[in-house]
């Protein structure tokens, strides 16, 4: 089968591999489409995020649906030509963490594209069955691919305890923050305002139904949530930029007794943040590792309401033009939020 | 002013009655409508419930939204002419309920049109204003008095956790089952069912966008629950009918690990339950009385969405006609679901 | 090895079976001792519990510790010789429950002793490692078999949220019972009061740190607790002896806003419950199935404080000497609270 | 009456002033024992904290015990001669922070020895009598005193969640964090460990009964906490020192999933946090401003156990020493932990 290979920083190409093995407790995935993730374009730019090295050449990507091509002996919940999402990391079933509901938190988790494991930038892949969720027929592949940074935002709300009376700041507003929004208002919260520097990305925020946003290098941000919740201040802020700013920013704007959930990992590890007012305040701060648990909330979720979180797809490509696809990805920040990829050739539902 | 008074069971009528007194920090509220609850109905038919008894004429009525007419020399949020929404209940502020976040156990609360405390089936009530809410002009004074039985299916939610995730039966489908049904909604339920023995009630369910009825009176409706949730069964059973069939099939009915919350009164003390499968499925099952700290998070949510709750009134009445608004809520179960009163003669927004 | 094999109701004896097999993810347990459940005893009387039928011989027995005497190969945390405790249900770590950390209600749990699942009243086991945990040396064996019935007190504070401010009740001073008092301790539960009929219960109740306890059958039971709580009343009432008196008095006797936990299994399916009393009082009511993720929090109580739980073993048992053993705990309820078995012989620590 | 008066920073001194009048909610306590604590030092030496700032001559002190020497009209649970321990904020009671069970973040709650309100370095003081709590025969006055640094460290471990199965770290063993290591033992905790570079508090802890003690600033402490944790970590920091190091290596140090509390107040604003590891370990962060709640639980807590919180008093004044009293307090914190000053005389039970 073809795959897209990275042998090293930003040289990145088609190949022929080997078809995936299908265990007995797995199913093979005939790819439908796959998203370029904000961490697949560190590999391909830098070939390492943190303690993650790409040391031999590997295959990205992990946020896919797909059919169902094949079922090892064990699996009964799936038929061949299931439509199903994929759930890309696998954790050992048998820690404290798994065994405990944080299965995220599992150290030796076997992760879709994180160095030395493989992803599904590829036709085909091998998935453990218990991580494949069967689409309902209102839902399209790209939501089933799209399920897997939504989770993101869907395990935040959950940590953060988000619902009915909070009014939320998402802080960022790229594919992982965009996909919060929504989550928040799946979760029922009160008001939810967005905040990006980039004008595009407000635009989009308004168009798949956010109820405000702001721009933080214009005006007096602390005013703006005031007089956007009436001013009542927002109980809870969901930073997802990664920016040190903004990092700070959301001890001082969110309500005291609030929530702020930290999801965007910044570049430098230091940040300063104003301890003694997250005292004085009586915050919860919460970090998020990926996620846990969600997929099928978030199906039952996405299908019951009209979200419209395709429209953060701002790109598609076949898998023969992955080099362009990674590229658009690293250099068009300002005008690209998702890219999408279609190993087998559809494009459409 | 008019108010309308409750002498001996059955016995109600117009009389003129001094005007409330303001306290320093109270508002006089000019009431615009004003709900008939099953309590009111219960008083007025039997002149007691439970150990709470009708002693001396009484004026009942407890759900309403008004006018603020006039303001104790303390109150600052308020002013004259502010369209509200009035919390009935006033806590003692000083118990180990009301210091922790449950006032609504309160031994000592003033409740409206609990004797011998009177209600607001008049036209003007003095309130503290501390339970006075500002109404957004986005909602209507129907919406302000809905408030109050709304809350109990939101506190409900509260109660029982629900969130995305959980696919929901509301058990009785009366004002408080339809507007639990709403709740639901509210806090993100994956799906809602409602049942009831009554069409008039399943219909009207779906016409304010419940996703599915059952009548639990034909056909099997533990099948019913699998089909409609693709066989995987309630995770939470909201039971808002009494009926004891009723509060025993939630055990039966809701999926091992599930919730359970009791919020109507059966007319008899002693109702089996099978505890063997309750310890079994190892469920949580939550008794509900009234609410705390819900109109502001309800009247953020109401505003936003687009629920149709004024659909639960059926029937509207000046004053003058108090007699027979109670008589239509007390004899014509199967048609009425919420009759409004209107003290002041207005009978629109 | 020898078992004990129970043929049929009241036909245990001892027989010589095959060694287990040892697993690569399992190790070779050396039964030290071994306790007599209730559901043992069950079992052995009427050979079947609800929809558990002993079809063929069983060996029964699933509170243990021991020492490992072979692993297999992928084990890594243990070595030959460790003394472990032994968590006698394996789930199948991949369904919903066993992700979401509720692994007790797996629904394709593998339990000892559980029909047709054998047990472990026999020289040797064999368990997935993961489910052994080793033992402190300040810990002995007994405590560590202990840990079984322990864990379901365990669970059910975690469950009912014991904390200081909580004035607990427990209800029946059974094994179950007198175990859920340490673990009420554990918990920092800032009284706990038990109650039970029979005499030599309450003494040994005392005996084992209890701060109070109550007969049921003499005086004013309501009355008893007030007064025993300087009038605050009880928070909390842990519901072990399934008598379906108690059942309902636990709604009757805990405070409003109170927490009842339902652990004893009545006889019969239908107890009569005061539902209105427990919508009124706002309770929180929660069953409990076995327990999950308690081992590892248990063993670090148990080493720090000082419960001497070893007191509720009241006869002590060879392998050889089974009958009788089954016999004392069928018949002795009056005298007997834990029956343990030494299958290799050694009765000391 | 006598009063010891702050006039500027570093000048106090005894005065006569006005005994306080009473009012009907209230009680009049006869100051028996007033601790020194830290924002007393800091007010007397600096003459401000933050936005506080002592603008006219005020009366310090907020930790007492004493006697009910006259009560209000409408005050019913108490009686002359009652032996109190005094909670000193007064909260409005009607924001939504009181009404929802958060009181301690009231914006307009009255706490003693916060400028411009008077504390109580004095014979007598006036409190509402629902935040007077009588003390068990088994409580000294001392201990009723240190109800309030107590309910620092018990407010830490309810918003931390610490339980069975958490083994804890006290950073900064002061006031604060011993009394804060006693709560964690009130709740539970499977092991608690103690980090100060004073040899004298890190003795003073050990003798108080905490399991171990680290110096900060010897050896590895992340290695030294491992080893003492049998290599599974802490699972919660709570810290106390306000130490800008401490508050960085909280986040190092801390578990996987783990929690941190943040208690102790840094001099600056702006701490360098590592957020890429608090989002990478999906942490949760606590912030603690006071407390609410605390004393009725934490008085049944201090009454059943044996802690010897009386230990952390290390000076005892008359209040005629109130120069000397603060002096020790400012200038000798390698030697003194709590500094307790006797308005009345008594220095004993």
């Amino acid at each position: 089968m073809k795959a897209a290979v990275l042998d090293q920083p930003l040289s990145i190409g088609i190949q022929e591999v080997d078809m995936p093995q299908v265990k007995e407790d797995e199913a093979l995935i005939k790819v439908h489409c796959i998203g370029v993730c904000g961490s697949d374009v560190h590999y391909y730019e830098h070939g390492r995020i943190g303690r993650y090295v790409v040391e031999k050449p590997i295959i990205l990507g992990h946020e896919l649906a797909g059919d169902v091509a094949a079922v090892g002996a064990k699996v009964k919940h799936l038929a061949i030509g299931d439509r199903v999402a994929v759930e890309p990391g696998i954790p050992c079933d048998r820690c404290e963490y798994c065994k405990s509901g944080r299965y995220n938190l599992c150290p030796d988790v076997v992760f879709m594209a994180t160095p030395p494991v493989d992803g599904a930038w590829a036709e085909y892949v091998a998935v453990r069955a218990d991580f494949l969720y069967k689409l309902p027929d209102t839902l399209s592949y790209e939501e089933g691919a799209l399920l897997e940074p939504l989770s993101v935002g869907f395990h935040a709300m959950r940590r953060g305890k988000i619902g009915p009376g909070d009014r939320v700041l998402i802080s960022g507003l790229g594919p992982i923050g965009l996909l919060a929004a929504v989550s928040a208002k799946m979760f029922g919260a009160g008001r939810v305002i967005g905040s990006d520097v980039i004008p595009f990305r407000r635009e989009l925020a308004l168009q798949m139904g956010i109820d405000a946003v702001i721009d933080p290098l214009h005006g007096n941000a602390a005013d703006a949530m005031q007089d956007l919740t009436d001013g009542k201040g927002v109980t809870a802020i969901i930073e997802t930029s990664g920016n040190a700013k903004a990092i700070g920013d959301a001890i001082r704007h969110v309500k005291f007794g609030g929530k702020i959930v930290y999801v965007g990992l910044p570049t430098t590890d230091q940040i300063p943040v104003d301890i003694p007012m997250l005292v004085d305040k009586e915050l919860d701060v919460f970090g998020i590792f990926r996620y846990a648990n969600t997929y099928p909330a978030a199906i039952e979720a996405l299908a019951k309401g009209n979200y419209g979180i395709e429209n953060v797809i701002t790109h598609r490509y076949s898998l023969d033009e992955i080099k362009e696809a990674c590229e658009v990805a690293r250099t068009q920040k300002d005008k690209s939020i998702k890219v999408m990829i279609y190993p087998n050739g559809g494009e459409e539902k």
